[in-house]
């Protein structure tokens, strides 16, 4: 048996198969022509999916690449001594890596906001960047009503907002964001195909140098066929009740357990992601012997997993015990109610046996 | 009918199915572990093909990144004052547009060396870029040679060689070698898959920040499914003769019209590409009746046909006439030699309607 509930590190790809050649859109022939109008026949779609608010559609590798080319290719397009930009620390490391380099090279001063205080910063804010959802605890950040409140501070301030954990998985609020950032492979889609989704007029320089592929902002062979599998995902039917469900049960192991705890800092969650703690239970033993009775959870986001970075959950005012001891589950279209019964035995299960083990005591 | 004559820009991608789930490769539990192991295979397959000449193995979104990383990635990685980075005038747009942003920078020197002098430059050459297959003419460029004699006049030379229109089409020598460039859609493997390999100790700067993955170089979730394609593209059987032949028949058409030309500069060619002239026919209508006819074929490098940069034929020394007068062929194994005797004569009709149509004279 496999529960997989790490779909926020990536989701299975859903099956997809273009009959056909898909030759180069830059190529001048009937096949090159009949690309560069899938393409745009793909822009189209996305740009329809987000009603409208957010028209170019540039494709790129994924949501990393996405970030990048939001944060630096503004940064380096809009170089104006005294801005900031504006994040939280809790953002995901192609937020914040990023953001370091921009503050290391002295393209802009970078303000890492740790307590939610987004308004009243000395120096005029020039971009702010936030996620919809939060990767690691599944918050729903209000991008929208910040987005609003820092342009009636400052009209000219850009709003970035990675979307990553975000598209096709239920509706977004768009009004005033300027960025849009999305990975294909976390709903669905391929790996090594993502986007950026802007408001026309929003000025970026490219990171990478070579043909004029997507407006000149990201050049190199163009992924259509990716582009194609993606846009097949962002099609399936979003059963938001069906995620909702799963996580309810597995969040009842906080009433049948002692010292377990939902992570959470926003009332609004999504429904896709679950990051609860087992006090008296290290997260990586525990997501060991999980994978080992087949459930497959991990201890935050993906990328963050290798560093030695501070936990984002200390970051968000978690005890050290708490974040150490924390574990994410992330769901997906394909899970069933019958999977989460089953999970939720299994991780009561191991909880116990380790913390017997330990002699862990109240 | 169509008849697929545009390999270079793009080939048609094998099947390839993969059952199972492919996690992402930083998650913690045993399918990440799993997805992570396959990804160290693969770089090891492709390290083999090398024979080990080049063993770090980077996975990219495709050529453009690969050349760009090679290109920015070092420079940022090695500024050094009056040092100088070579190139010839007739390479893809994913060298000379990097080495543009370079000098323009003020990163490093760059000399564009359009008489095939490669050596006795004032300052020490820190990097040379050359491809191993010029993608306009099909020149196999001797890159191994040029380097040995650039490393006997200055042993810190680093040297770079294009492979995107050499791997998995026959033998690359590597002697003397540094880095090699690849993109998967250029041997039949999936478009938006790439890499570079390295010589170990080789110093590169990341373009883009994030994850940790591919040795702190490129992040973002690695495209695993999209590496593994790859890899059975390059396990491809190279049937080099047949490319050869169908080289043979279409080259005759120089025989059997007159004024026509096959362009190239280098006696050592690839088998896979074929440029030819027609003089007193411009190549894009020529090329538009062909793709009416069935036959793909381009007026040269796909990234470059949306430019009005000169032509690099011009560059090599051939006359306007030659140059506005030149398509591309390129084959693959798929192709045929049935494909071509077809080919060939509806090349000989188009050229043929087209030149009566103007009235052209001999």
């Amino acid at each position: 048996m496999q529960i997989y509930f790490d779909n926020a590190a990536t989701t299975p790809t859903i099956p997809f198969t273009y009959e056909g050649l898909l030759a180069n859109p830059s190529s001048p022939h009937a096949a090159g022509i009949d690309a560069e109008r899938k393409l745009s026949q793909a822009r189209e779609e996305i740009a329809l999916h987000l009603n409208n608010s957010l028209q170019d559609i540039i494709f790129t590798s994924g949501g990393t690449e996405s970030n990048n080319i939001a944060l630096l290719g503004f940064a380096f397009a809009n170089q104006r001594k005294g801005t900031t930009f504006l994040a939280e620390p809790w953002e995901h490391p192609s937020i914040l890596e990023p953001l370091k380099y921009i503050k290391e090279k002295g393209l802009a001063s970078v303000h890492i906001l740790p307590h939610k205080q987004w308004y009243g910063i000395n120096s005029p804010t020039r971009l702010a960047a936030m996620s919809h959802v939060n990767s690691e605890t599944g918050d729903i950040n209000p991008v929208s009503t910040i987005a609003e409140n820092l342009k009636t501070e400052n009209p000219s301030t850009t709003v970035l907002m990675d979307g990553v954990q975000g598209l096709g998985k239920g509706k977004i609020r768009l009004d005033n964001i300027d960025i849009l950032t999305f990975s294909a492979h976390k709903f669905h889609g391929p790996a090594g195909v993502g986007g950026l989704a802007l408001r026309p007029g929003i000025r970026l320089l490219p990171l990478m140098y070579g043909g004029e592929q997507e407006k000149k902002l990201r050049p190199g062979t163009e992924n259509v066929y990716g582009v194609l599998h993606m846009v097949e995902a962002l099609r399936l039917p979003q059963d938001i009740s069906n995620v909702a469900a799963i996580k309810h049960i597995l969040a009842k192991i906080a009433i049948e357990l002692p010292n377990v705890f939902v992570n959470s800092q926003m009332l609004d969650q999504s429904p896709y992601i679950l990051n609860m703690s087992f006090l008296g239970v290290k997260a990586e033993p525990l997501v060991h012997l999980l994978s080992e009775k087949g459930v497959y959870a991990s201890m935050g986001a993906a990328c963050r997993t290798k560093k030695n970075s501070k936990s984002p959950l200390v970051l968000m005012g978690f005890s050290n015990e708490r974040a150490d001891s924390a574990v994410r589950f992330s769901f997906s279209a394909l899970n069933t109610v019958e999977e989460a019964y089953a999970a939720k035995a299994i991780i009561i299960e191991c909880v116990t046996y380790i913390r017997n083990a330990l002699g862990y005591r109240l």
